[in-house]
């Protein structure tokens, strides 16, 4: 079965475009953590919808599971093979069409890079409303399926806030496209809100229709310090709701700021040290400098920084995303991605080292995140690979906080076993109930999500 | 059975709550277009989410469908008996929890009144992003299950957009409950969101967590007036990408706004008539005036009246709500709610007209909207109580031009034969796999959206 499969996957797209040599396939075969890796049967790069759909119909046939894979750079083994899936990656579904300006929106292949359709729509005085530190790898399909957070949610939302329309194949090779782009449209149950998020294990998403918004060019960002988080989570309050052009707000930690400024050779932003950082960023029509300066005023910040000019703006960032490289550079890290509601944030940060220490008490745990929708990233270095006891005293922690396990990564491999913190008995059933309907033969993805 | 049935009612909620008598039912076994009736086998009015899955469980046991009702205000059939079904009215569920201010967000019962959650919130200094005409007896379940539009949507989006998080019963009387408010949290499908806009097919909502939004004050309204749509929506383009505290911008016709000076007795806005009026507000914490006046110079307006104070945004506002009563007053309507692409919407304009002529040619079409969403309502008066004819050569048109045949209303009973105009027969088939799945003995709502 397994070479008939090859053949098959070969009379799809070419026999240029099946890897099965190990030494092609180990970068599809790991993810960007390190920690989640196995085995493909083989991966498979097809270059558009109708390839596409002969490979999962290829796939179904022989019984063999298949796992999409955009950029690859999810955090929770989401998008790789576990034991002998094939890896249908989505990188040549990359293409771009032109920038519809009256409806502002674009539609773009699912292999399409996040930096390829910034720059795309940066060209028409437009932006899209999703930035992360991935760009130049994540791709929009991936992003869809993750529901992917990052940089900017307070300001546009999450990316199924983004995705007007989808186009995919299902497990049995039909193709849906509903890539219209027309914002009202109650016609029918919301497919492209239901596959965002899903990761992989519904359809395989091919292309999006994505909506934009306004390129703003008047940008100012502000590095704040803290006494304590209480007092940076107070401004963040006072800044949204004072500054309607504030699209970031980010927060993190003595701790993470001194191991960045040490990994890079970064000068520190400030002559002392403080708690607790906020990087925030406004970005207008008009300069916002005269606003954000008022709001500052406003606030119980220790020291200020502020940038104007491109290059000033990257320094300031720099701190905030060398995090996770300076991070790695200490070992692949444990990375926990949770949401805590507002009033439990505080607390959690106080707590969380104290419950790591008990399991773990060589390990050093940095904390960063996205401080308006209680979103932190946990990250323990040091850990042991298996690091089953941290993840499992962080996510108990989160849950009875009334917290999310997931705040934007996804479930994947890596949190399957601690849904249960987070959903009942009876949506998971539920959530089986439409995985079993979309994928009776349970060959998308079926490493992920579910328990 | 039906006996049974009914004493199995009246044990869940109480005989005092289990109508069965015609004089009783009639309210609710007929629309609010008056085009949609039927008669109830019984109406049943739960007070708590127990008691709505009791009322489910024995509906399930008898094999007797179940009709969700809200305020019945939907306008296309989506909420009435045909068949001898039950009909469940979740307007008892009418409790709100107080308002989370640190959230910004409330949870709410299904059977909350619109404008009871209005003046809830109001008092906390937020507000809800939908809003719409018939907000006094509109629930928020209804409001969700039909992805309520309405006036605000092209600041705030859909009803979609506001839920944070759904209680839900299922078909088997199961009860699905993710109320926590986490703004970012990506553990599972978006329940949520598939079942805003399901139409009451795929599960009966018994509560929802609303996110909220700011409460502007400070508020100016502009009624302006053009020689032609294509000035209009022009106009609409200019403001949106000028005024970000743009809520509303609402166009109609000189037709139209005849029909309501004449049948309510109000005094024209301008001392002469125009082809085309946009009815457009702002919303701020500080006075919008300024900055609408310099857009509005920049508009080739035919001519302008703006009011500030609350009675005198009233009285323009009535110039657009009051179409619906003054349309009505001519006989039941058949209305239909459509969307066209942008660059379609000033074409459609003129052939709607023409394309009803053929079939109609008694029929008076009366065109309002949302301009800013090329959200359409056509109302023609005059035409037959058997007016497929007249939805047809609509719909149709509607279609070829790369439109929706559903922008904010949904497919209800009234459009289940055109949905083949908008969805694929491979979009449906998943329709209807997704239905069979959560509710495989067909009780909910079996009347509506599947063709």
């Amino acid at each position: 079965v397994p070479d008939r499969l090859i053949q098959a996957l070969e009379a799809a797209v070419g026999e240029r475009h099946v890897l099965t040599d190990a030494a092609m396939t180990s970068g599809y075969d790991v993810d960007w953590t390190g920690r989640f890796r196995g085995r493909s049967r083989a991966v498979v790069r097809p270059r558009d919808l109708e390839q596409v759909a002969a490979v999962v119909g290829a796939c179904r046939e022989a019984g063999v599971a298949v796992v999409p894979q955009g950029g690859n750079t999810g955090l929770v083994g989401g998008s790789v093979p576990l034991a002998g899936e094939v890896v249908l990656s989505l990188r040549r579904l990359d293409w771009l069409d032109p920038v519809d300006a009256l409806a502002c929106q674009v539609t773009a292949g699912a292999g399409t890079s996040l930096a390829a359709l910034q720059r795309h729509v940066d060209a028409s005085g437009l932006a899209f409303g999703v930035d992360l530190g991935a760009r130049d790898s994540a791709t929009v399909g991936g992003m869809a399926a993750t529901n992917a957070g990052g940089l900017r949610l307070l300001r546009y939302g999450a990316m199924r806030a983004q995705v007007v329309g989808v186009e995919a194949v299902l497990s049995d090779g039909t193709v849906i496209r509903h890539l219209g782009g027309l914002t009202k449209d109650n016609t029918g149950y919301d497919l492209a809100g239901l596959l965002c998020g899903s990761e992989g294990t519904l359809a395989v998403i091919t292309a999006l229709r994505l909506r934009l918004v306004p390129r703003y060019d008047e940008r100012v960002v502000a590095l704040l310090s803290f006494s304590g988080v209480r007092a940076a989570l107070d401004a963040v309050a006072v800044l949204r709701t004072t500054l309607a052009a504030l699209e970031a707000a980010e927060l993190f930690f003595e701790d993470g700021l001194a191991l960045v400024c040490d990994q890079l050779g970064l000068r520190r932003p400030f002559a002392r040290a403080y708690p607790v950082y906020l990087l925030v960023e406004c970005a207008d029509r008009v300069d916002p400098m005269p606003l954000l300066a008022a709001a500052v005023e406003q606030l119980a910040a220790e020291d200020v920084a502020v940038a104007a000019d491109g290059p000033r703006r990257a320094e300031l960032w720099r701190y905030r995303e060398a995090h996770t490289e300076a991070i790695n550079a200490l070992g692949p890290p444990v990375k926990l991605d949770v949401t805590l509601p507002g009033a439990a944030l505080e607390a959690f940060v106080g707590e969380v080292r104290e419950v790591l220490r008990t399991v773990c008490p060589e390990g050093r745990c940095y904390l960063f995140g996205h401080a308006a929708d209680g979103n932190l990233h946990v990250n323990v270095a040091g850990a042991p690979a298996e690091a089953t006891e941290v993840e499992d005293v962080v996510l108990n922690l989160v849950a009875s906080m009334g917290g999310s396990i997931s705040a934007e990564h996804g479930i994947g491999t890596a949190k399957r076993g601690w849904l249960h913190l987070n959903r009942s008995k009876e949506e998971i059933a539920l959530f089986a109930t439409i995985k079993r309907a979309l994928d009776p033969d349970g060959i998308l993805n079926p490493n992920v999500l579910l328990p």
